[in-house]
């Protein structure tokens, strides 16, 4: 008998399918504002992990973490051209405070680069204040107008690191490095993600940088997510803010800035990247619970083993939760676990219990069979291991597969209305083109250079677009 | 020679030399908007490693993360008539969004309550989905017409709990659970900081609740300082948004609920309860710099040495930074070292080096002293550790040698104005006495049993209040 389908299936309507398996895991619920989310416990400890890996990786780049305010006076804003115009539709603006008008109103921040600069220019005076390298965990509020949870949310979380360096090729070089050694590190290590790393074209900047690199990813229906950006900021807000430094020769120069983040929007990636019609599948050496210990039945026998079990586990590493709660059905139980993705259920019943077996349920490859209760302490590493690498294969193996290069926008369009991405020259398309293919919903991700690494010069001949339709 | 003090001597303007230590440890900084504050690396530090201990000891109690937003529709603030009374004055409200008016202005969070009773009110069913034990890492707004760096900031971040019980006894029980085994433990084992713990009067509750317990230190100057707070909501909150479940009974019932905070103000204490004339003293077992590792010079052989010390420290499971930035003088640095405190110095130089030695300069008890180097990674653990508990000892003698048993409103006020507290039998005292005493700027900090514990019953025969001027 064909159980009746959890979710909507993916080949159905992908977006609600989407809708839900977020609903239904308990990642979020919507907010009571406009655009904004309730992230639920267990859609958060998917981005505390995160948080933690993220973490760990940007110090290991000598950056340390500080807090800027949320509250930004309107006018700090306004000093960097682009940059305003790029957020003032998004603003979200304090007018009143304890009870009186404010003299001059407050935006929350869409992003910090202009507060950070205000405390920049003061903490900066010489060359051996440099590099000044700082990241900050926070919320941003930039107002949606057609919100989907985490993917584009009024307020999301998020960490921005923001750099400041004696010379352009330092700048320079600091962007790509944390684009390569935390991002994609991180992408591919833990979420284990698949990406083209490109650079973004001057329509697809940041508002106030002078170069954009991105990760972009392909989710299960074919379109693009930016997943993470690192942005060159040259000295566009060093000028805006005077922030100075007293070189080595004694003169007054402008320092050289980066900024670039990362944000809750990657849960929703994770959703749309390993999903399937059962539920999320959360990479391994991500989830915060990689192996839960199920009691079939609420036998005294039964609850003591999945007990001392889930003990055992725990002490041998891995993050492990008991689900003795017998008072719930255990195929409901089942269900749950397959939907919230959890990459292992270890199974107990009397009858395992006599035979001193458990069943064995994978998530990610499918499919349970019993095994030695006492084999899986030295087991379940490697079966974890081996299912984090099969996730970025059959991630890489999408993409891939579903990549064609073609040389016109007529075939590109093809490409994307068929489920995939197109590579194109840059060269036949230019900026006329992405304008047209704008018209047709698609985007140019990003650029990459011949050979797939990140170009330096976005016009190098050779250069190819990668076009997509995104979230 | 004595050296020119770094700072304001604590004896000659406490306040002046809070701020000046704040400044010069450079562990903040005041932000453009009225009373916020930018929290600077070294101050981020002590606020990473408390949230890290406090989130392990939440988490050890069955509590889980979770993520509530920013902005809440101002009409849910009104729906519980003491809270909105107690909060409307310090509000920060949002009118504009993506460049219009908004229909319903939105506050932004000063405390959580509200919001998370709307969502409460939705996932709670029955008693099988009790007790939900909810807690939240985020930043609030509360606006502050007399701010300080720490203590009143417009903006702080924080820790709030949120849960709900079946029960009247399993919330009360879980309220002081919070109190003893998470804030408690913390304060005393952690912070090394002396608290008397005792429950609020009905004028000073938190906005909404029936009873608040409160952790009260004495800082340096002899006042008090209100550490933490955990709250039972009663069924406040439940009746004004109807969060209810089915019973075993299958009765439809209110819950019961606690709330319960701890603040970047706690950054502030541990200054005016550590801090000395020369700086900050951080706890060892709270410092994320335990151990600095100097070079006096920028000898190779010294600079070689100095990294591997350093190397070698960490990899014994110290948190060491090594300081080989000799192109600024030794003298500034460890006068900078000593301003933030970090409770262990090594300084080598040439001559130490020649005899395998170097200076140790322990922080918190003071002085200097040559040892061998290689005798240092079995040595630094203990000293660590017995610098930890002198902090706490110096901490509770404080309290105790400057709080006086007294009778009357008049000696209690003598009491405050020596710089102490003081305590006085409540039946003495009463809403009353309370009165009275706010007319000299004195607060009942807290009521005590006779026997020190935490009263179940605020008017008791035999408790105790403690007053204080307080910050």
């Amino acid at each position: 008998m064909a159980k009746a389908p959890v979710l909507t299936p993916q080949a159905d309507d992908f977006p609600r399918w989407y809708q839900d398996l977020i609903s239904k895991a308990e990642l979020a619920d919507n907010g009571p504002v406009r655009g904004s989310m309730v992230i639920r416990p267990y859609g958060y400890g998917l981005w505390e992990r995160m948080q933690a890996e993220l973490d760990a990786r940007i110090k290991e780049t000598g950056t340390e973490n500080a807090y800027f305010p949320l509250l930004i006076p309107q006018s700090y804003l306004t000093r960097e051209a682009d940059h305003v115009e790029g957020f003032a539709p998004e603003l979200a603006v304090v007018t009143h405070g304890g009870g009186k008008e404010l003299e001059e109103p407050a935006v929350v921040r869409p992003t910090s680069e202009t507060i950070v600069n205000e405390y920049f220019s003061k903490w900066v005076q010489s060359y051996r204040d440099l590099p000044l390298l700082i990241n900050q965990w926070a919320n941003v509020v930039r107002w949606e107008l057609r919100p989907r949870l985490f993917l584009r949310t009024s307020e999301f979380l998020w960490q921005e690191g923001h750099t400041a360096h004696a010379t352009y090729e330092e700048a320079r070089d600091f962007a790509a490095r944390i684009q390569r050694e935390v991002y994609g590190d991180f992408l591919e290590n833990v979420l284990a993600v698949d990406f083209v790393s490109g650079r973004k074209t001057a329509k697809e900047r940041f508002a106030g940088a002078v170069n954009t690199l991105t990760l972009e990813s392909m989710m299960g229906d074919g379109k693009a997510l930016q997943m993470v950006t690192s942005h060159e900021l040259g000295q566009n807000f060093a000028k805006a803010f005077n922030t100075r430094y007293l070189s080595k020769e004694g003169a007054q120069e402008l320092v050289w800035q980066t900024s670039w983040g990362s944000t809750t929007r990657m849960i929703g990636a994770l959703v749309m990247m390993h999903g399937d019609d059962d539920g999320l599948r959360v990479p391994p050496r991500l989830a915060h619970i990689q192996v839960v210990v199920l009691a079939i039945k609420g036998d005294e026998a039964v609850l003591a083993k999945v007990r001392e079990l889930g003990a055992r586990l725990k002490a041998a590493g891995l993050r492990v939760r008991v689900d003795d709660r017998t008072d719930v059905p255990f195929g409901r139980r089942a269900v749950d676990w397959e939907l919230k993705g959890v990459p292992v259920r270890v199974e107990i019943g009397p009858r395992d219990l006599e035979n001193g077996t458990a069943m064995l349920a994978r998530r990610i490859p499918g499919g349970k069979e019993p095994v030695a209760i006492d084999a899986l302490e030295s087991l379940l590493p490697g079966v974890l291991e081996e299912d984090q690498a099969l996730l970025l294969k059959q991630s890489r193996e999408r993409r891939e597969s579903r990549t064609a290069d073609v040389s016109t926008i007529e075939e590109a369009a093809e490409a994307a209305a068929a489920g995939g991405w197109a590579r194109v020259p840059w060269a036949a398309l230019g900026e006329e083109g992405e304008a047209r293919l704008a018209e047709q919903s698609l985007t140019v991700r990003c650029l990459i250079a011949e050979d797939g690494s990140v170009p330096d010069d976005g016009d190098a001949p050779g250069n190819l677009a990668v076009v997509a339709r995104a979230y």
